[in-house]
């Protein structure tokens, strides 16, 4: 077949079935605003080809509501690191759920589940639980302003920390008191950190950080080593909390969190997504130093002894360990964006890979508007293969070499066709 | 047996095996601040032989680590309505866990469930689904406040609207700011309804109000009628969102939401806890006029399309209502009640019975520092029989009537007791 019978196939194959996601759509509008809500909706700046609803899945395929099958490179925007339904974290959920799951006490996994983390992450000296990944960011937050009797918080420009009124990305619903102790510096800009630091000396609690910095629209960037330095430095002289925020990345691209990679000293680190394989879960890890102060921050909630996530949780971490699955995801994804920059080659596009090859992401050149990469995405998602247009992705581990394959020749078709569109 | 031996079986039975409690607990203490967290942890001034780590439960029982066999009136503090393991919830589950659970994507599932949620609830014309409680009371308060364009929110005083910072009940790790615009009135007093409002005219966003009052460490006190209006009239004069959180009775009292049943007629509704029968679920419901409004507070999670809560609560609410589950609730707690007068009365110990009678309560004439209620609670609790010191109780559609001679047998060695210690 030659890359001109390619491109045909990828540009004319418009007919992707989409009654039903349609329907449903359409019916979703009508009890729920939007249809759905937040990072999923629809109108989300999705392309239009992207799934609304689904079905099921398995590995790392999933089905949606029309019967369309696609290679999922989204993973539940990060949960599911072992692919959809893996068999041991099932099981474990499942050994926990027939005992009964949620009391009004909690359950014996949630002890080992901390005391797994706390031999497993270097500097963890205990932990708590939440369900969402803005739990724990907020809590931690609380934790740093009990410890220190400070109130303000240095968060980096652009970073995401969770849905909470202090960093929700959204000014909807809003009021100025909610953010009046946030303030921003930015990534990789010593200078920037110490204005910000010395415009509040005195009055901060904490620093807020992702291991590296994924801005939604925006590749990956990772950070120098003086600028990690740098900021640990100030938060040791200065008695600031450093929390990470390790929600994206964490135990994805090592097994024992993402700080060390980079060199960060944090006194508080906040897990979620990759933790549970997709059971509703979230962690804080903490220095022995803020234990009395993580202990006076009330922290509770309907559903925080649920043994049923707790115990996958437990498995999917052991199995992240034993199974080497960050080095396995590395290399997975290496194989990605290796195959991809060939492929764009092959077609005359210019490409740009960002790692960690565990969570990455293309980018094309002159594409300020992300036409580009909207288009790659669309082309993609007809062709069975979502590749998110503005987020990092996420690979798992049942993400095979067949996997790759299948998703290269997709994505030449998609190359192909954008060079034919002169896009 | 004489009511003497009854007293000395209570007395004496303290050698409830605790040691695999003492030894999770000593385990725990390690690794997370408090052993636990929350309002379940053994500091919370719960009795020393309540247990502290449950192992499974199935009905109205569980077990604890050490064997020890309880009948469960907390219910895992509401969540569980139907009985632990309820056989339809955990197959709804199940098929839901054996397509996937969680994608990128949301399922029909959420469709079918705001669908079922706007038929059933009077003035529902949407809704949306979170994981905690606090999500949803938050983002409405957020709501309000987008809608209103107003900062002030209004609610009762010693009322607990969940863990977020704008309403937490500990100071732990909370700044003045997060609490600015929230402003306390008094539970059945018009005048002091009027006072607060006044006082903040034309700066509310929102009203809050469980639809009775709930306090921790007190009665249940229900709304009186002209009171319920007073708030209702005033919402609607002044523009004010009122928003009803429904969380702790929410579907245990009425299979359409509990505001009905008093009269208040609010704007959005918050639902948790029973509506998921232990699967974390929480959902807010609101007016079409709000809808708009809703759409732009920006709200997600890692985890809210979890399809296996959402067919879990779907199932549920199915069965509360084609199974006549609140009317059920409320006789068996009307049972329990009468059982309990009877036997406090037959051994000369006055005690008063709170409704509803689905989320039943007991109190004991002069005891200001609930020391009577500890030590019921306790000898209760040694006796294999869980009611909670200073939380109102759940009933579920798994308690029946053999269940509740069971409890009335145990409360009436507890009575007896307590008139020979002479408390």
């Amino acid at each position: 077949m030659s890359i001109n019978q390619i491109c045909m196939i990828s540009v004319n194959k418009t007919e992707l079935p989409r009654t039903q996601s349609l329907e449903w759509y359409e019916r979703a509008t009508k009890v729920i605003p939007g249809g759905t809500y937040g990072h999923t909706s629809p109108a989300a700046t999705l392309p239009y080809y992207f799934p609304y609803y689904v079905d099921r899945a398995e590995g790392c395929y999933l089905w949606d509501v029309d019967g369309n099958r696609y290679l999922d490179f989204m993973c539940a925007y990060g949960p599911v690191i072992l692919g959809h339904r893996h068999p041991e974290v099932e099981a474990a959920a499942d050994a926990e759920r027939k005992k009964g799951g949620l009391y009004s006490h909690p359950t014996t996994v949630m002890v080992e589940l901390a005391e797994l983390l706390v031999a497993r992450i270097d500097f963890a000296d205990w932990c708590v639980f939440g369900k969402n990944g803005s739990d724990m960011t907020t809590w931690s937050l609380q934790v740093a302003r009990q410890a220190t009797g400070k109130k303000k918080v240095l968060v980096i420009k652009g970073a995401y920390h969770g849905v909470d009124a202090w960093t929700n990305p959204s000014p909807g619903g809003i009021i100025e008191e909610d953010r009046s102790h946030v303030h921003t510096f930015k990534w990789n800009d010593i200078q920037s950190l110490r204005e910000t630091a010395s415009a509040h000396k005195g009055e901060v609690a904490a620093i807020m950080v992702t291991p590296f910095h994924h801005p939604a629209f925006g590749a990956n960037q990772m950070p120098e080593t003086a600028f990690v330095e740098a900021v640990n430095d100030l938060c040791e002289k200065e008695s600031i909390v450093l929390i990470m925020d390790d929600i994206r990345a964490g135990f994805r691209i090592s097994d024992n969190g993402s700080h060390g990679l980079f060199g960060w000293k944090p006194d508080l680190s906040c897990y979620c997504k990759a933790i549970g394989n997709g059971y509703p879960v979230s962690v804080t890890v903490g220095k022995e130093h803020l234990k009395d102060a993580g202990g006076k921050v009330f922290l509770t909630g309907s559903y925080w002894n649920d043994g049923i996530a707790l115990a996958a949780c437990k498995k999917c971490l052991e199995i992240i360990k034993d199974q080497s699955v960050p080095e396995k995801l590395a290399n997975v994804g290496q194989s990605l964006l290796d195959g991809l920059a060939k492929a764009a080659k092959a077609n005359d596009v210019k490409i740009r890979c960002h790692g960690p090859t565990a969570t990455p992401i293309i980018s094309f050149d002159n594409d300020p508007d992300l036409r580009k990469m909207q288009r790659f995405s669309e082309f993609s998602a007809i062709n069975g293969v979502l590749f998110h247009p503005h987020h990092n992705w996420f690979m798992s581990l049942a993400h095979n070499e067949e996997a790759i394959r299948e998703a290269v020749e997709v994505a030449e078709k998609a190359f192909c066709a954008m060079k034919e569109e002169e896009i």
